[in-house]
């Protein structure tokens, strides 16, 4: 069955049409260069004129005071506006036409600056039309490292309701799977040891804000806790406690919408004249309005409205001061990109390192955008490719290197990608693979040797699967991927050794984390790659096929580090000319380098 | 009914599979910075490799004295080998991959220097890859501007069997168009004055080499005349007449391929250890060879065989020394591309001032590949868009004069583009617009009002037509555009006086060559652009509807210099902001500038 990963990209048609939108438009696409400017950098901005528009006339109009950039034809009601050259032309064959590009540099500006831009092209009748459908773009100057932490964490993702009830309490017993189990965040704090024996450092709640639902993605409040999960008084316990043991957590935050039932929509629902009416966007009052992805019971949050977007900020800033680590950004393709430069700065400001990553369901181009106003995205595309290759075998290693060198390439250094073999949005990746767990340790051997900080979905290392395809949930949401988490006997132990080691070797050996990484084999169902730092030299070595291979590995190992095949670690010290893996099997070789 | 211009690229499915293809593989496309490499300057060479090619080590083999780069892995047999450095990774959504660049910058030479090079990408698997199938590609280093006379020439398109029969002779009436209607060099000689008085000052002729064909194209000779069309001395005496009245010859030379009457390819068919067996490329001797386009009668000369290109060489050179003033190349893409380095040495040095433009029926990244190896190509792409606007009212004017202003940004300025209605292999224009000779008017209007050099294929000026569809001639050849030319009381006087002035206009506002170009009006069928030169601005309107329009048009025009509709010519000094066009009707106008 096919993954359905990228749901507005999802087919070949909609890619083309996708493609011919773009390539038919006026569009910035937050084409920056660079993208995350430091104080004093230049900016370079370039807008893309697609086919059949006779522009010969593009313009910027900017601020950096703060203010929206206000102006048509080139003059400024508000900030300056500049005159954008045209910087090429390309004859495009699929669109049967030619793309125009301008580009215009903005100067340098001081720490702390917040930029904020709009993007346009006049035609010979006059006609302005602004960029992306007329969406306000901004940066933050800043000089905001990465903070290291999250370079080297393993995170765990926690879906609040279904990992753990209060300490004493045993599980709900709900009719159907989109019902309260009962998990709570004192819950959690109770399984602190658990976690901290698994080695993971860094904890991933879904939201925990008032709300209807057992998922919370549909608050009612950002600044109070649902009940049946807990109390302020319970974060702040499971914050004291986990971070004496070293571990960080990061709340799941939605910018973008929340529950109809939010006092504001309502009070907007009531009355026409409540200032709450723009915190939304109506297209007619009081039945239709903007929502996401059509679903009238999340209306879309309107960011552009000054009040609203304090509000938003207000609630980004509260948590941090109350003590979590940072957030995982729910649909951060929603709200409107500048929105994104002023959430930077109050994050930043607030809690320095703090970190953030946003879920944003789109290929590399569009991730990227993000870079310099997040810290990063969740890898979707990478989650495509594991998945593909190691669960499916669609892909063989040939394509999955060709993918993985250049996916590495593409993105900023410092542009954190956490990784990950599944989530709450979809098929757990052990039920895709039939519960062979062979497929699971061969995925997850390659998510933890690649540089890109893991995330564990909770259960997976225990053998969590579910009963049916999210597909045929209930009203269509994939609860099945989120079964209550096993605890006492129902845990696969084998399987949580191996993630154990797995976690242990990512810490013990820091060419996992910052070496650097060459493939060496991609040929067919056989995939090898080395990673060096400074005197060791590591290599991820993967069979996958359903047949035993024989791999020649080019020069001598001390070791064998992990295998996901427990036969192997019986191997002894390896000869690795010759290395034998078994079907669906893969080891973790090292050998210090003689200086 | 549509036309069907570019073959294989007609439609929407094979412009995918092309781009699917291309993205895919491992490929130069000649990108080469810059494509026509002055004395001094070094040259940037890059290497797209496509999706799903796992590649991080890319080389370029090359040579500067004259020889063929050889060599494998980074080891160079003949010449040097570099190694590319990566320059970039694109993520494409139709492909949904990766698309990697490498580069590599070639030392700058002294002028009169062939470089001579070959790229590759090398797999995990230690495999390599040599871009475009392979290909050696070439670059010529020299000062070798685009004659002058080309910028200022107005061309004159003559298929010698059907524009004139000897003085005195009559034509011949052969039971098909395929056959041989007796045109020959002497009834060209005999028609100067007509030429002349038209205004044209440079004459294409389609090939006169011996051929068994009424076209030209299949030669068995190509040091020799086709006695049907006369002899060398006919050939002589028709350069020295053109000459003293000041117009220049084109030749029309087939590189790619002649006919299987060839003696060469005879002896090759005969001889298996025949050394022409290598002036070919025989996939099962003597049976199975590459072709143009499959047709078994038209063998593809091995240009990668020394001697082969020896002879085209020194065909090129001949004619050039015997007196013709540059050549049409047919199917320039088919030759490889180093073929085109040496052919750019050999006709410069052989006649520095001679033009060469180039067949190329694909779209302009394919055309601009050519520059520095010809001094142009034929306008294949303005052609559509003259004809989807002017003749078929599928293009609005928004959409031409988005085309125009970036078709004209894309090309180098030195490149030249010769601009045609239609050619010998396709529907002739007047015939596509039901004889409307409006339509034929307002087109030619546009096409001596741009900058590249107009060609007027044969009796276009007279009004000839044609009887069917050329897809429906005999043996699929477009024979029906190719009736003869029209001589005396047969010739539309109005529409030849319209050529004249055309011609004659041209000539006299400097604008009209070298006046920059600035889009005015493009709404719907409206369509106007100014030309501005020193102190004079002229300005092209047309009506592309069937209904009168009335344009506003900024400005006091001094005069109307042309009219497409004789009517128009009778309004006075124009204010023209009130100008009233009639159906498919335009107008030149002009003003001095105070300065």
């Amino acid at each position: 069955m096919e993954d359905f990963i990228f749901g507005t990209l999802a087919t070949e048609e909609l890619r083309r049409k996708h493609r011919h939108v773009l390539l038919n438009g006026v569009t910035h696409r937050s084409r920056r260069f660079p993208r995350d400017p430091q104080p004093g950098q230049a900016v370079q901005l370039e807008l893309i004129v697609g086919t059949h528009w006779p522009c010969k006339q593009a313009w910027v109009y900017w601020t950096a005071d703060g203010r929206d950039p206000l102006g048509a034809h080139g003059s400024a009601a508000m900030g300056q506006a500049l005159a954008m050259q045209p910087s090429g032309v390309d004859w495009d064959v699929l669109e049967w036409g030619y793309i125009s590009a301008f580009r215009v540099s903005l100067p340098a500006q001081p720490a702390g600056t917040i930029v904020r831009y709009r993007l346009s092209a006049v035609d010979p009748a006059g006609i302005e039309t602004f960029a992306d459908q007329g969406a306000f773009f901004a940066y933050f100057v800043s000089e905001d490292p990465l903070p290291e932490w999250a370079r080297d964490a393993v995170i765990y993702e926690i879906f609040v309701d279904r990992f753990s009830p209060s300490p004493g309490k045993a599980w709900l017993t709900p009719e159907t799977p989109a019902g309260f189990y009962g998990g709570t965040l004192l819950g959690i704090a109770d399984k602190l040891d658990y976690l901290s024996d698994l080695g993971v450092d860094t904890l991933w709640l879904t939201p925990v804000f008032p709300s209807p639902s057992h998922h919370g993605y549909d608050a009612t409040d950002y600044f109070d806790i649902e009940p049946r999960l807990g109390s302020k008084s319970d974060l702040r316990h499971l914050l004291d406690e986990a971070h004496s043991k070293g571990l960080r957590i990061l709340l799941d935050f939605v910018p973008n919408h929340w529950s109809q039932a939010h006092p504001t929509f309502q009070a907007a629902l009531q009355d026409h004249n409540s200032p709450y009416v723009n915190w939304y966007n109506f297209t007619r009052w009081p039945d239709q309005y903007e929502t996401f992805f059509g679903v009238k019971s999340l209306p879309q949050i309107n960011l552009r409205n000054p009040q609203a977007r304090q509000h938003l900020l207000d609630a980004a800033a509260y948590w941090l001061e109350f003590g979590v680590d940072g957030y995982r950004l729910d649909y951060a393709s929603g709200p409107t990109p500048d929105f994104w430069a002023d959430f930077r700065r109050v994050t930043r400001q607030t809690k320095p390192d703090c970190w953030t990553f946003g879920e944003v369901v789109e290929p590399s181009d569009a991730q990227v955008a993000f870079h310099g106003l997040l810290d990063g995205c969740l890898d979707f595309m990478l989650l495509e490719a594991l998945r593909q290759t190691f669960a499916f075998g669609r892909w063989d290693a040939q394509r999955f290197a060709a993918f993985l060198d250049r996916h590495e390439a593409f993105f900023p250094e410092d542009f954190s990608r956490p990784s990950f073999l599944d989530n709450h949005d979809m098929n757990r990746y052990l039920w895709s693979v039939g519960d062979d767990q062979r497929r699971l340790k061969l995925a997850a051997l390659c998510q933890f040797t690649l540089a890109a900080p893991p995330v564990i979905y909770y259960g997976t290392e225990v053998g969590l699967s579910q009963e049916r395809d999210v597909r045929q949930g209930q009203r269509g949401l994939p609860e099945e991927s989120r079964l209550p988490m096993l605890w006492g006997d129902r845990q696969d132990s084998v399987l949580l050794d191996f993630y154990r080691q797995l976690i242990r070797l990512r810490r013990q050996e820091s060419a996992l984390r910052i070496g650097n990484r060459h493939t060496l084999i991609a040929e067919g169902p056989l995939l090898a790659y080395t990673l060096y730092h400074r005197s060791v030299e590591l290599a991820a070595v993967f069979n996958l096929d359903e047949k035993p291979a024989n791999i020649h590995m080019p020069g001598n190992w001390d070791a064998i580090l992990l295998a996901t095949d427990p036969a192997l670690h019986l191997m002894p010290a390896v000869d690795a000319t010759s290395l034998e893996l078994p079907p669906f099997a893969g080891v973790l070789l090292k050998k210090a380098i003689k200086e």
